[in-house]
């Protein structure tokens, strides 16, 4: 593995698992891979869990880290070949790619989906951008598309948690207020098909997700046989794919509540509107996940970067 | 000691002052203490002096440090409880610090007064939030209404400024164009309450501070019998706290000048307006212990960190 | 050498530029020089190259870093003796570089020319308050008029790409749609004053750079014929210094191009609008030194704190 874009960069999600889980318990145990080597973190957006795990994992491993808010701190970019520079962009991808690749061994990526256009968007001109001109490895934080670390820390969570081989896991669009990207939910549909699932995807019409993605997953519009006998219902918002960016309604009935969850796991990536989502009961009661997830960020983040180092290594 | 929240989370004083002097003297001599820890420094508002000196003190015991501006780069956090999160805030408090709480080993947070209502900035929502949900030692790097690291800093400047056992110490009010939090002089007032002084506290008619804090405390109205043969004058400036939140003049004559200062030594908390709230005299002297009130910020801080990590480890 | 705020701080080049090859070889030869020492970078503008290549450079000599956002994080800074702060400044340079001094043994800073005084500028009152008022050494990270860690790396990539012990090299002006400082060209032309060169400026008239900078160097303004031969072409925009800060034209004529650039090397010191300053064929061609001039920003940075803490030592 050279970078880590998406969940398709993952060879085996069992062993990735397993190994994961066995760096939670000794996190220390691999400094050595890490002596000397820098990793630079680029957020073009907000960030908390994403931030600090990374930074944590990067830790563990006995690597230094380089933080920078590229929006605010750094230079306007310019992804376009060709483009005559004379508007608001001060800096060519090509350049800031090639540039930040003399400074650390490994870059980190965050640069969320506008909405605004989904060619613009599917293109993800940014993690592209500095995959195709770095020198040196990329680690996906959250692109236009996809948030495969969080897929990851869900996979892990779910291992640690389910008490049968095959267990029912539903994920279950709910409202909000603003129009989110459709990153997170790619990333755990893509992992979801990569392991034994009952699976099953549930959301109003017209929030279909991307229809590649989704290819061979069961969907189901009724939420309540959806969610029936679930072992772990991930709840997250999107906003419509098809009429890109859109939120069509914030329907309500479609909120999780301690009633629905029944007897099952609940997870979510978190932040979370509390009683728009979600209601408080659910994320008050033990059978909550949350935590648990945020937690598995870093072990996930760590396991990316240990792969990194020892593919590098090599 | 679990948090740090309040000068009233120190149980000896002078053995605190002792401590933090001794660790002046040898600041490396601990880092077996923070040895594979991680303080999280979470600002929620601006700082130079907490900010490095925080950072500095964790460094000195051998801590991994990691920064978040929350404002900027994090997400707008909800701090009721049971609100429908359908507006502005993306984040509960009740998530985002069990979450922080996974990625490190002690959370410091800086949340200023608002100084438009005072229900809702004595309520310190986002210190008592964290101190509330969090599963971390927290320490406060100035809240609503305390800034206990700079009243411990100050304790140990006057320890190793005295003459006598008992010195007059005088908190005097000054002049500012902008409303100030009060929360200088509140931890400075509950400090000198633990100590041997002749205290005194003077400012102009509806200045008071909040009663509750200065109970016990003398106050003189008239500056000048106030400062009359004072050992340390500890100047400030703060809103009214009756008239919650309100300038309620600017009286110039209550600016500290040289002629004020007589034989006293002078303090102030920085950043501090030359010429409006001391004069350019005052601060140019060496009578002037501001810089050294700085510096001792350092081990203020590194001695609470080093007590978090002792009472951590037994 | 205690400061490093302009090229004049450099006592021998070539020895300066063979000392930086050597470290580039080892760099973590050094790591006892920093051991317990902490620099502190403060930012008064955005950067990409600076901010990543001075923090590898103190992590490559084992030191602490601590960086701050000067502008959006601190406060804002008065410089004017004697002022009455009652406007928008809250802090006086006199306290604020005291006040970092204590907390660091180094402090580099970034403070760009405003160009809306030259008067103001000239006096770079950040930079110069800083070295009047700090206790410990000051890093210039490019103030008003210079930026001497960009002319020593560009001084280390002359050196590592000559083929004849005195090159032709030529300082180019190139077209720009925003007004930019005189620092690079400045610290350039002081550093090219320093060795072995054919050095020429060329530039349209009224962009004369300073000339007490400039004073014993050849300027022709036909640009072909100063190109003419070149071993080394340096392409840099600046505004006018004569009327200062003003864009007087973006004569398009002047970019660089593959046919004006011939067998010469190109430089430039980055960012750089594409098909503005230079076309997309020179800087895509092996001819083009850029990468590696942002390559060596890491080793003249390390070579700057490596000779301060060699000094503060002994």
């Amino acid at each position: 593995m050279k970078h880590y874009l998406s969940i398709n960069d993952i060879d085996s999600l069992p062993n990735w698992v397993d190994e994961a889980i066995a760096l939670k318990k000794s996190p220390y145990g691999f400094q050595h891979l890490g002596k000397q080597k820098t990793i630079c973190l680029l957020f073009f957006n907000n960030s908390l869990r994403t931030r600090l795990s990374t930074q944590k994992a990067a830790m563990y491993l006995g690597m230094e880290v380089m933080i920078m808010n590229f929006g605010s701190e750094g230079w306007a970019l310019e992804y376009e070949d060709g483009t005559m520079m004379n508007q608001g962009t001060s800096e060519h991808i090509k350049e800031a790619a090639r540039v930040v690749s003399q400074f650390c061994d490994i870059v980190a990526i965050r640069a969320f989906a506008k909405l605004e256009d989904k060619i613009t968007d599917e293109a993800e001109e940014v993690l592209t951008g500095f995959a195709k001109h770095a020198s040196i490895p990329i680690v996906n934080m959250e692109s236009s598309v996809a948030h495969p670390l969080q897929a990851l820390a869900d996979a892990i969570t779910l291992a640690e948690h389910k008490t049968k081989s095959k267990p029912k896991v539903v994920l279950s669009w709910a409202p909000h207020p603003k129009a989110l990207p459709h990153a997170v939910a790619n990333s755990f549909v893509q992992m979801m098909k990569k392991q034994e699932a009952d699976f099953i995807i549930t959301h109003p019409k017209g929030y279909e997700l991307n229809p590649e993605i989704t290819n061979g997953c069961q969907i189901e519009y009724d939420q309540e046989t959806a969610l029936e006998n679930a072992d772990f219902i991930y709840v997250k918002n999107w906003s419509s794919y098809e009429d890109y960016g859109q939120v069509l309604h914030q329907n309500t009935n479609w909120m999780m509540t301690e009633k629905k969850l029944g007897h099952a796991k609940f997870m979510h990536c978190l932040p979370v509107r509390r009683n728009v989502v979600v209601e408080d009961a659910v994320l008050d009661k033990n059978q909550s996940l949350v935590i648990e997830q945020a937690n598995n960020r870093t072990f996930a983040a760590q396991l990316v970067l240990k792969k990194i180092l020892e593919n590098h290594e090599n």
